[in-house]
C-alpha cells in the first residue's frame, strides 16, 4: 500500500470528529490527498448496513447479528474505498475501524475472541492501521457530551457498565499496539488538539518522503 | 427441541412456495402448530438485512459482505423465531436455510469452506434441519419460471454458470445428508406434490407421537 491508514477511535463524545478535521488539515497541508471514512458505513451499501445496526428494533438483536453486520459493512468499505485509496497513494483517516468491534462487541457485549477472530480474518486479511489515535474519555462524561448532539442510537443507549467495559478494552488494545497512541480527551479541547497535532506531525515526519 | 425443522431448498423457480403451502397443510392436518419462515428474512431486522443483500447496488458487493449479511439475518431468525417456536413444540417450515449459503455463496460464488465454516459455527451452534427437501430443477428452466413472476434481484441476475455451480453444490449436499431428499421438480406439478406429500407423510409417521 502506498498510502497510510490512520484510525481515530473512542467512545461517543470523545471528540473524534473535531480531531479528524484537525488531522485532515495537517495531512492536506503536506500536499497529500486525504480520504475520510466512517464505520460502520462509508459506501451506500455499508451505510444501509449501518442503518440496520443502529435502528431501534423492537426485537432482540442477537450479538452475533450485530457483530456480523459490523464486519459486513467493514468488508464493503475496505474493498471499495480504503484499499483502492491506499493503493493510489492517498492517506485514509478512519472514524472508527476494527477496534470499535473489539471494544464494543468484544468488551462491551462480552463476545468471546473465539467468535470475533474468524470474522477479523475473513474481513481484514491481515490488514491493520498504520497509526491509531485512541481518544480516551470517561464514559459518563462522553455520553453527556454525545447526548447534547441529539438522540442516542440503539448502541449508545446501553448502560454505563457497557461503556466502562468498552473503555477498558480500548485501553488494553492501545497498550498492546506499538502503532497506537492514547490521548487524554478529558483535557480542554485546545490541549487535545495540541496532542493530536504532535502525534500526527511526528508520524508524518517519519513517513512522508521529502519533496 | 420439541418441534421439528423442515427446510425447502432449491434454485429460483424450483417451486418452493407451492411445496411449502402443501407441506403446511399436511402438518396442520395432524393438529400440529406450524410456523413458516423465509431466508434471508423472517423478522423485521432480518427483512431489512434481506433488502441490503438483494438491492441492485451500483457498487461492487464483496463476497464476504454478502456472506456475512446472510449469516447475520440467519442468526436473527434462529434466535427470535425458529428456536423459540421449536422449543414450544411448533414445527417450522423454512423457505431456504443454511444450504442456500453453502450452495449460492459456496458453490455459486466459489467462496472457500474455510471462510464459510466459521460463520456457520458462530450462527448455527450445531443446529441443523430435521428434514431437508431439495427441489431439483435445471437452472435455465427455473430461471425462466422465476422471470415470469417479475423482476429478478441482484443475485438472480447472475450468469447461468453461477446457477449450475449452485445446483451442483445442492446435489452434493443432498447426497451427503441422510436427512435430505431430492425431489425432481422438472416433473409435472402434481407429481412434484405427490413426492413432497409422500416424504412429509413418511417423516410425520416417524416423528409425530400417536394421539
Amino acid at each position: 500500500m502506498k498510502g497510510k491508514f490512520i484510525v481515530i477511535e473512542g467512545l461517543e463524545g470523545a471528540g473524534k470528529s473535531s480531531a479528524i478535521a484537525c488531522i485532515k488539515a495537517l495531512i492536506s497541508a503536506r500536499g497529500i490527498d486525504v480520504v475520510t471514512t466512517r464505520e460502520p458505513g462509508g459506501t451506500p451499501m455499508a451505510e444501509a448496513i449501518r442503518e440496520c445496526v443502529k435502528h431501534p428494533w423492537q426485537e432482540d438483536v442477537a450479538v452475533e447479528t450485530e457483530l456480523m453486520l459490523m464486519y459486513a459493512a467493514r468488508a464493503q468499505l475496505l474493498n471499495n474505498v480504503v484499499w483502492p485509496a491506499l493503493a493510489r497513494g492517498s492517506w485514509v483517516i478512519g472514524d472508527r475501524h476494527d477496534w470499535s468491534s473489539l471494544a464494543y462487541q468484544g468488551g462491551g457485549r462480552e463476545i468471546p475472541d473465539a467468535i470475533i477472530e474468524p470474522l477479523r480474518t475473513i474481513t481484514l486479511k491481515g490488514f491493520c492501521a498504520d497509526l491509531t489515535l485512541y481518544l480516551d474519555v470517561d464514559p459518563a462524561k462522553g455520553l453527556q457530551r454525545a447526548a447534547t448532539r441529539g438522540a442516542l442510537d440503539r448502541i449508545e443507549l446501553e448502560k454505563l457498565s457497557f461503556f466502562e467495559r468498552t473503555r477498558a478494552r480500548y485501553l488494553a488494545l492501545a497498550e498492546a499496539d506499538p502503532n497506537a497512541v492514547v490521548i487524554d480527551s478529558m483535557q480542554p479541547m485546545e490541549r487535545v488538539h495540541r496532542d493530536v497535532e504532535q502525534h500526527i506531525n511526528s508520524f508524518m515526519d517519519n513517513h512522508v518522503p521529502l519533496a
